[in-house]
């Protein structure tokens, strides 16, 4: 049985982590038998957004992981208690929380900072060797710490997003929102999700191959 | 195209709409090719839950159609604001919200009330002779609205749950979390999901059978 973690950034596409890429993710995993642990970072969102108006919601405060619970139906562990021994793969959905509390992308750009936590445990778990998968903006994160390595991946088909990512050395490659780029070396794989997708149907099809893959890339 | 509206209840399984069984009856009726409207009640939410640690979040306070709209990725429709004629079925999803927003099942049982634009609105929906479907613990809603013609329903295989829903006139029939009850006179259509269901692939399994027999009870 593949261990796999699942890293959250919160609980809701503009604050959060994109609720159905998450749970697309999770049925995915679940298909293919692996064992899954789904993880956050104990930190404050960026912000909160009232999802039915599109604004900020001045005042109020949520935490990331306890957030993230929500969409795991109950506990989930924080991103520092992962144990890089007792997991195979890391996969990591979208949403603005990818780029609002995992990152600074959506206020820095590529040139961001990422949770330091996620960061550094990203980081060991590259360097044993083991696959890690990103959908949606969270490549970002890996165009910001595996650039430096030329590192293949997809946003989909944005010019400036793409640019944004090449700026900090990744070579982005286009990508239908039904399929996924995979940097076979680096063993990093990235799917566009609704960086792309009109239709749940059609992004539950790129994040299910997505899976296949990541777990493919398992030694 | 089969026009289908989706009753959610908050954003979260201890408080609101459960978040797996959500996105995956989006999933369904979007591979169904229904057009999809999402609706919940202007209400505040009976309480809030830490999803991480299981207690009530005191002093904190959350609207149903404001979070629910996390789950819809943006707007949604309050329940007084759909329109019968635009419809052809109507499907709740689980989750204590379910329980304890569009209801007060969690706290006063099956002689529970219902929120009153949502039994209203389902009360017309069926009047006009249309299918409602019903996941998880929201066969209690059913149970309490149309218990007095004897509805056929199922929430899994809890005894205690089955005598609470027949204890109102309804009919309780023991399903597998693959399975679906459908009371083709009343067009009443229920599957258990994570009433009984383990894994999200099982409860995938039920909800995308219990959206395929909603759609074909549609005129």
């Amino acid at each position: 049985m593949k261990r796999v973690a699942v890293i959250l950034s919160g609980c809701g596409v503009n604050d959060g982590a994109e609720i159905h890429e998450s749970v697309l993710t999770l049925l995915a995993l679940d298909r293919a038998n692996a064992e899954v642990t789904v993880a956050a970072p104990d930190i404050a969102q960026m912000h909160v957004v009232n999802h039915q108006t599109g604004d900020v919601a001045d005042g109020e405060s949520r935490n990331v992981q306890v957030e993230s619970a929500r969409i795991a139906r109950g506990p989930v562990k924080s991103v520092s208690e992962l144990n890089l021994d007792e997991l195979d793969a890391v996969v990591l959905p979208g949403g603005f929380g990818a780029a609002k509390n995992l990152s600074t992308f959506a206020v820095d750009g590529a040139g961001c900072s990422v949770d330091e936590s996620t960061a550094e445990f990203l980081e060991r778990f590259h360097g044993a060797g083991k696959p890690i998968g990103f959908a949606c903006i969270s490549p970002a994160i890996a165009a910001k710490i595996f650039g430096d390595k030329g590192v293949q991946l997809t946003i989909g088909t944005d010019e400036g997003m793409a640019s944004a990512l090449e700026s900090v050395g990744a070579n982005h490659i286009s990508c239908h929102v039904e399929e996924f780029v995979v940097d076979k070396d680096l063993k990093i794989v990235s799917t566009p999700a609704y960086m792309l997708g009109q239709r749940i149907s059609d992004v539950e099809k790129g994040i299910s191959k997505w899976i296949d893959v990541v777990l493919s890339l398992v030694d």
